[in-house]
């Protein structure tokens, strides 16, 4: 039996190496590529997802798995190679269920799919991506089409970031949240520009301030870097190899980059906190989609955007800005960071106008996976429901429906997440807060190693043991619950109003 | 038959892709990576490694191979289908003598290496390194043990960078060039210090001036870039995605990056000129080392320190650089880039004493090979031949034995390249400029058009359909010969004393 899982365990070692490669293509492919690269680099991918898929799906590894099952049975539920086992089973028999010829031509598609959309982003040409769309589209349908059918059609993408999570869970959630963000939101919408949020903020200064703050979180040059992005990413090669990206506006305090660094900063110090000894092994890595963004998003906004956080570091900000914020006092900066005001950009939204980004796209992609929405239609829809949820006018597509990364890559699925990760990120700030009884005075000195302490224990340190509901319920102490998140929202709009 | 051919092709097309992701990772190991990548990344390659030669070695090439035999024989000499079943069964029979297991041992200790020689020579500490290289001296013996014995024990490793070529042969050109080459040298010991060539040279201006001048000789922003490394290389993931990398000193004019970039950049035109539809094959890249180095030499000296060259980008270099070279005229520096003045770092080197420092080389890994030498008596015997050949006292391993990145890698056999390519390069420029008139006169005006389309015609575009003996035949018009390359070093020589 130990010799079944020693080898089981060699096989998983060479396929997370072939899946780490990849990764690495796609991080340079997004990073340094130069455009002549991407026809090739589509190839490159292609045939590393070909070889990983079919060493997978191979019938040695179900095999080893049956030959394994009496020792799965026998584990307590958190033994590692219990936790091993049947992750990998769970990730075997979906896997199992896709032709590699049909993996291996969404990578190709969506490798090449990505120089498209920057293109099409930069020259805001819908039109010009919508092909790639169709393509991607029905290439998803045939995707989804390998599995049998779930309670909803929305699940199976779901499933691919959120393991177990049904697209009814979300929805209650979300519909939860909808009515409360669209009136939180309104209250912004008509709020005046401060005018120091225009800059200018030297992109040199807004670097330098970034590796300080990553630095401080816990992600150290030995393992970490920063590069610029067209959009920011977060990616591992390993426990000590974590890729950040960025990017710089100089004249928008709410795409400073700063923000952007301590939203993959977040993703980052997960994937360096979990335990090394899960290297090359399935569960090597973040457990979901949620949790990742629960973190990115608690190192972002809930330390981020705290005013503990910005007594620490806004003389530094006022410093690296002398231009944009000399003048500027640490309270009112305070509130034009945390300023409910709705705009375009996903990721440069406030977090009470962020969710209904979320919604919507939530929304698009049902519409559009069940045939009701045609992608001809995408930026009609788009910009009607900015309206009716935001209130603003959409004045183009890259603004609009071009905006993210995620359709060309074939993400479809994932968007929901980023919002569950918001919804769990307060959820579990108040447990933390409730162990480390000095965090505020702690984060107001720059020291974030309690709290990082605490979350690398009771998170980073699982990588995927455990499902993610399993994983909520540890670290957070129940299932998903929408309440303190809007509590929170509610409480930070009243103690800014106040101010 | 053709069934055969086009399977044949699929499965060398991933087995290039498979290399490349190799070539990726390693690239990056160079330019990006956080030192805590080291330990996985060696895991990393040494799969990719492991994947690709019981990919290429497997019974199914060999079948193929046979079964493609009489079609091999039928071709014309210079069919690409033939060219592409003579190469691809040479590499299989070398490739076929060395166990995987071996294969991927050479590959995961030289992966880890890597960073130890980094470390080492930023402290100058062989002894540090020693170990490593004991290791890999090992391995290359039983790599070379792996080959039935040929005339020369380093013809092995020859081989591997110049498939075909003897050491005699080496030994012969370099036996003709290395008396020469110590009197030549010698005449440079006494030469006094020019101070402009201490700078200052500002990295970022350094960095604009490489740029300019690699878009100049064919090297695109669409499908190169130029990052820093601390051993400046290229290498190239398609032939339009090629990775330059250069070094800034910023007090040295030798170490100048404009002069690693030229050099760098001859490799990278070379592979991005290669013939699109051998891409994914084993013809797809540069012929062989010594054939790229006469390219990445001729780019570098004899373009790059021409008179007509810097009598086009001599008034941009001295705008970026005018404190240091405000007040220098044209035929000063002129003067000051290809004085000879022996010194301790090959890069650096200039044209003469360059030759010095291969041979020494040369001769330590024959002897380091056989065993006549043991690594506890390199830096001794490093620093002896130093003083011997180029009449300098080596400081520190740093400036001696620790210097280059080659033995690092496992690349014995690759240092007599860098010779036999300076030795063809004017060779190939003879011919060049028999055909091409005007040469002078467009280099004169920045025009690289002729002289580049010239090159790619009679030699980028081949790729590796022929041996290097015959592609040295076809663009030189001639075997391997040392004296143009002596005569061109002695009218150099003479010319700058009577200028």
């Amino acid at each position: 039996m130990s010799d079944a899982l020693a080898e089981l365990k060699e096989h998983l070692a060479r396929i997370s190496d072939l899946q780490t490669a990849r990764a690495v293509l796609e991080w340079d492919l997004q990073v340094n590529m130069p455009e002549g690269g991407a026809r090739a680099r589509a190839d490159h991918v292609t045939t590393l997802e070909t070889f990983t898929h079919d060493l997978f799906t191979s019938d040695e590894i179900g095999r080893l798995l049956e030959r394994l099952r009496p020792l799965e049975e026998s584990l307590p539920h958190d033994h590692v190679d219990g936790c091993l086992l049947r992750v990998t089973r769970r990730d075997w028999e979906k896997a199992k269920r896709v032709p590699t010829e049909l993996a291996a031509e969404i990578t190709h598609v969506t490798s090449e799919a990505h120089h498209a959309w920057v293109a099409a982003r930069a020259a805001s040409d819908y039109p010009a991506f919508r092909p790639w769309l169709d393509r991607i589209l029905d290439l998803k349908q045939r995707y989804a089409d390998c599995f049998p059918p779930g309670d909803d059609p929305y699940d199976v993408f779901l499933d691919d970031f959120e393991p177990g999570m049904k697209t009814a869970e979300v929805r209650t959630v979300f519909d939860r949240l909808k009515p409360e963000l669209i009136e939180l939101a309104a209250t912004g919408r008509d709020a005046p520009d401060e005018p120091f949020a225009r800059g200018p903020f030297a992109r040199e200064s807004q670097h330098q301030l970034s590796l300080e703050v990553m630095r401080a979180f816990g992600a150290d040059d030995s393992s970490f870097r920063l590069d610029p992005a067209v959009h920011p990413f977060c990616t591992s090669f390993s426990v000590t190899d974590v890729r950040l990206t960025t990017r710089y506006a100089e004249d928008d305090l709410a795409g400073h980059s700063l923000f952007s660094t301590m939203h993959e900063a977040g993703h980052g110090v997960y994937e360096h906190g979990v335990d090394p000894t899960l290297e090359r092994s399935p569960l090597g890595h973040g457990c979901s989609s949620a949790l990742h963004e629960s973190q990115s998003r608690l190192w972002e906004n809930v330390i981020g955007r705290s005013l503990p956080f910005w007594r620490w570091f806004y003389p530094r900000m006022q410093a690296a800005h002398p231009d944009a914020l000399g003048d500027v006092s640490l309270e009112r900066f305070h509130r034009a960071v945390n300023r409910v005001r709705p705009g375009f950009i996903r990721v440069d939204a406030d977090e009470t106008s962020y969710g209904l980004h979320i919604i919507l796209r939530f929304e698009l992609e049902q519409e559009l996976l069940s045939g009701r929405l045609r992608t001809a239609d995408v930026p009609e829809a788009w910009n009607a429901r900015m309206k009716e949820y935001l209130g603003v006018d959409v004045r183009s597509d890259a603004l609009g429906c071009l905006q993210d990364v995620h359709w060309s890559f074939g993400g479809f699925g994932y968007f929901p997440t980023y919002q569950l990760g918001n919804v769990i990120s307060v959820q579990i700030w108040e447990r933390l807060r409730a162990d480390v009884e000095d965090a505020d005075a702690m984060i107001e000195r720059g020291d974030f190693s309690a709290v990082h302490e605490w979350l690398r224990e009771k998170l980073y340190w699982l990588g995927r043991r455990f499902t993610p509901a399993e994983t909520i319920q540890r670290v957070a102490g129940g299932p998903i619950d929408p309440e303190p998140y809007l509590a929170y929202l509610r409480d930070k709009s009243a103690s800014l109003a106040a101010a």
